[in-house]
């Protein structure tokens, strides 16, 4: 079993470095805050006896050796990256729990047969620059590096540029290594765990999704002297395709999820009509059907409702994967696990996107869910108890030395 | 007739400080680029042999002396400040023309009996610090001055703070000078004018307006993984009520309008459900049981909205006037000017709030109007002919001068 106290301080540890408002952080992507945890979490694995990988991406791999020369490395891990309002947990759990795998085997005296590396995945929120799990994306061949680097945030500034500015940009090439499995542990970001009394999730698929962004056009004028009939008010239409968004998903259910996450209209006066919005949708669903329908339902009525106000609009994707089935060897791998230690668990959906959603299609994957409160995520109100997180991390430990083998 | 190079090259001039991203102005007020507007407007009037005045809300008060001690001044003038995204003669007319009608006066070599002052009322536009009209509104007791001083921008910068940083404070308590009356020119900033081709309007009633601002309490939660029955998403609440807000304008047609201004959702993230939104509504009808109606309305259903959407919700007013009817006395003298001068008139009621509507209440005030193209206002593209301008500026110096007497 993993030291539960240590995780734990770890975990709280880290929090100190880009504290948010509300008691969660703000440590976003490429940030002075993003390259600060970096350096602990270098600091950690370096005194763990773990060398330190870095690729163009900003992927950073901290690797423990194996006994067998040949064999291809074990990865764990997850993200250290946070929303602006983000949790504790989100992300980091699976990295440092990834760490305490490596303090555990250290403590034991265990040397696996693979080696065995911990990841911290560049930019897997998505929120400064999208698509979410860029890096990953790009390591899993998704995307080009160029384009990836040419990603701008809310300020027009560039990814690559950032990555530059923080110090983290590796020689390494992106996508170059090889694993033999990678296990990703996260918190689930839903209610089913919590809700059921289950501690264990084992993640068999993963949602699909589809992100979009819209922009409309109109005419700002002043909304005092401006006659109803003679308005082209883009605000407006961005609160029908709000609704439409919201119908949409709520006519694909069970099994379908939808909203309007960034929601921003210019000049954003009082007295103002608005002559410009731009807002984003976020689609989901396991079922690529639902996926694909809902998809195009809202750019037909977006269509609609844009010619009805007169308003001119362009939908444009920003990020897509389609539903994950994970590797039933490492699905396998981590029921086994849950099963020998006694904990209770259950076969689960995973309804965020992970960079283990990418890492599956270049290598054997599975994911590890603990519950969270009220299911709470990408709020700073996200928490979890001690004994979830080490519960998971124990799971991550045996099937991660299950599968590395002794 | 007043001369109407000078007055256009004079507009051109001001229209330098403050440029805003598509040939308009961004001079907002209290910022370094309206403290360089109001020095040139001194440094103007000085020249044109006035003495400056300024009160504690930093309006100016250009005096040309008249011939007799005992007259009370005739006050002519508008405002200098911007939206952030506004146009070259929104206010800014008003306060020029009053400067070429001083100017003129000068050519001419006429002393009026009355004095004449040109004025600048500080924030009239009200999209940095709500209310608009805001010194005016001190200046006619409408507002306390320590509340006015309050006031904050979207950072959190007070009025009093920024009105002292930009150094332009006066001794003068507001409100403590009398006036004669006070005529205010302004461009339409509607359609009808320009519609119909007539040069002058004669202002005969302003709309009256609410002013709300609201905010609505969700929870901030992951899109993907939080089942859509278990969301409290505040963005969709917004939506909602911004189709609420157009519904009841249009229920009260004609003579109502009503939009959403100023949209904001938080924490603004793709993937994020919003768990905050804060909003504003303006809502004006120049018939007070439609704008009593209309404001009524609207807090009824965003009540309901909310409720079903299980938010929490304040409605905060942040601006309100009643409808306004300017003093026959002044309106017959914009009226008889216009028919003197031979240009094509017509009554028309203000679909904006100005500073004449608040000085109505404490002096005899009148307005005149000029046409702008397409009715557009509150955009960087508002444009006007320099005929217009002129046109409009001889009516004023003719209103003023009948008013002032020789
Ligand atoms: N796990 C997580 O929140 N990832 C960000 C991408 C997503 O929105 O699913
Ligand atoms: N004239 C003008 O645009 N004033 C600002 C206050 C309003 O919105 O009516």
């Amino acid at each position: 079993r993993i030291n539960g106290d240590r995780l734990w301080d770890s975990l709280m540890e880290m929090a100190r470095i880009g504290p948010g408002v509300a008691g969660g952080n703000n440590r976003q992507t490429l940030t002075d805050a993003d390259a600060e945890g970096r350096a602990l979490f270098r600091d950690w694995c370096e005194a763990a006896g773990c060398t330190m990988g870095l690729d163009s991406m900003g992927n950073m791999f901290a690797r423990r050796e194996g006994t067998d020369p040949d064999a291809l490395p074990v990865y764990v891990g997850s993200h250290l990256d946070t929303q602006p309002t983000g949790g504790k947990y989100d992300g980091v759990l699976g990295v440092l729990s990834g760490l305490e795998v490596v303090r555990s085997l250290n403590d034991l005296g265990i040397r696996t047969r693979h080696p065995i590396v911990v990841t911290n995945w560049t930019n897997e929120e998505g929120t400064r620059f999208a698509p979410a799990m860029l890096a990953s994306g790009v390591f899993a061949g998704q995307h080009d590096q160029d384009w990836a680097y040419a990603r701008k945030d809310a300020e027009g500034k560039s990814f690559g540029d950032e990555l530059k500015r923080i110090g983290w940009v590796g020689d390494e090439e992106v996508g170059a290594r090889r694993m033999h499995a990678f296990f990703e542990y996260h918190i689930e970001q839903g209610p089913i765990l919590e809700a059921e009394g289950v501690e264990i999730g084992v993640v068999t698929h993963g949602q699909g999704l589809w992100w979009l962004e819209v922009t409309l056009t109109g005419k700002d004028a002043h909304t005092g002297s401006t006659p109803m009939e003679m308005r082209v008010n883009a605000g407006l239409g961005m609160a029908r395709i709000t609704e439409a968004v919201h119908r949409i998903a709520m006519d694909h259910q069970p099994d379908a999820v939808g909203a309007v996450g960034q929601a921003n209209v210019y000049p954003n006066s009082r007295n103002v009509i608005p002559g410009k919005a731009v807002f984003t949708v976020d689609f989901r669903s396991p079922d690529l059907g639902k996926l694909t329908s809902m998809r195009e339902r809202l750019e037909r009525e977006a269509q609609e409702i844009a010619g009805e106000l007169g308003l001119g609009i362009t939908i444009e994707p920003t990020g897509h994967f389609d539903p994950v089935e994970f590797d039933a060897g490492c699905v396998g791998a981590v029921r086994n696990a849950a099963e020998r230690l006694g904990y209770s668990h259950r076969d689960i959906v995973s309804g965020a996107g992970h960079d283990a959603c990418w890492i599956n299609r270049v290598a054997p994957t599975a994911m590890i869910f603990c519950p969270c409160v009220d299911g709470l995520s990408h709020n700073e109100a996200e928490e979890i108890t001690p004994d979830w997180a080490r519960k998971g991390a124990d799971v991550l430990f045996h099937a991660v030395v299950e599968t590395a083998g002794i």
